[in-house]
């Protein structure tokens, strides 16, 4: 088993990069498994479709953003300062990346929200289930702020949701432009969305 | 010449749609000479290559939404009743086209950002014009409202980037949960981001 679970790891790495840089619609199995360096008929004994793959390398890129997000948004500090944690580490992660391959890829789930959602239900499904997610856990923080009078925005809900669209929004940009410059404002337009009162 | 002018529009017309609802990879030439019924080898006489019709698209849709944005921004009024039209006119138009086609496309731009900007320059070109061209407009009103003292926003033009950014982020989320209701909090999130102080 230790072999099989290996080659089924090995078609998901090679595939996410695939994935972040051109697209779902523009790859073929054949073009994953040879990245991948594996066989072309192992492919569907591990996922019953590309589609299937999809949804694998989704989740286990949400699995591992989610425990970025949990930490920096769940640690010590006030609930502000663990927000713009958040965007300070999204910022340096992206920076990061643009170093190691000289572009900025963008978010994995908007890219895919884009390419996909209006064609394939169950990425559309399981998008959504993410991006709800992230809007909880920036709404948590959002109540926090609120509760302690530190924000002027009442719907948590409303303003979580244009924190997350923002972010996607400002991510957009930056791969277009190729610049992680542009998540520089993040901060400041989070803590203008939220009505922030103190100097956080 | 009239038949000639007339197949090239066709074959745009058709290709629009095609674009918005499945991007632009899925998308073959026999297919879009199907849809707009004429025969497949009168493609090649009017574009170049695929690539060279997506960049017609891109340049006939932004004509047109130019021609609105430019009314809405341009027109009587005080500048942030000016901006605000152009939100309420813009969830406007994406509600009547959800309900003729039963789906929320998103934006073209946004679209195509995230599908080929990575792999195609002259798309990339293009679509940082336009998006240049959009933050251009809005900074306009911006600062006219910075001008008369209505917003607290000092940096006219990052804070156009952040209000086209947020446009572009709840149109990923408006395609994505497929309800246009999520562009309805854009002038709220606008005012915010601005830092309005009256009530306009």
């Amino acid at each position: 088993m230790g072999r099989t679970s290996d080659v089924r790891q090995k078609i998901l790495d090679a595939a996410r990069p695939l994935i972040e840089g051109r697209g779902y619609t523009a790859l073929g199995v054949a073009e994953i498994c040879k990245a991948a360096g594996v066989p072309k008929g192992s492919f569907y004994y591990f996922f019953e479709s590309k589609e299937a793959l999809a949804l694998a390398v989704v989740d286990e890129h949400w699995a591992a953003q989610q425990r970025d997000w949990a930490r920096a948004l769940g640690g010590d500090g006030e609930p502000l300062q663990r927000l713009r944690r958040l965007f300070e580490e999204t910022e340096a992660g992206r920076l990061a990346a643009q170093q190691g391959c000289g572009t900025v890829s963008g978010c994995l789930f908007g890219n895919l929200t884009l390419e996909l959602s209006n064609q394939a239900e169950a990425v559309r499904g399981r998008l959504q289930e993410i991006f709800d997610a992230q809007v909880d856990m920036v709404e948590a923080v959002v109540a926090e702020a609120r509760d302690r009078g530190e924000i002027t925005a009442t719907d948590t809900r409303e303003a979580a949701q244009a924190v997350v669209a923002q972010l996607e929004g400002q991510m957009m940009f930056a791969k277009l432009y190729n610049s992680t410059g542009r998540l520089s404002p993040l901060w400041d337009n989070c803590r203008a969305l939220l009505g922030a009162t103190g100097s956080h």
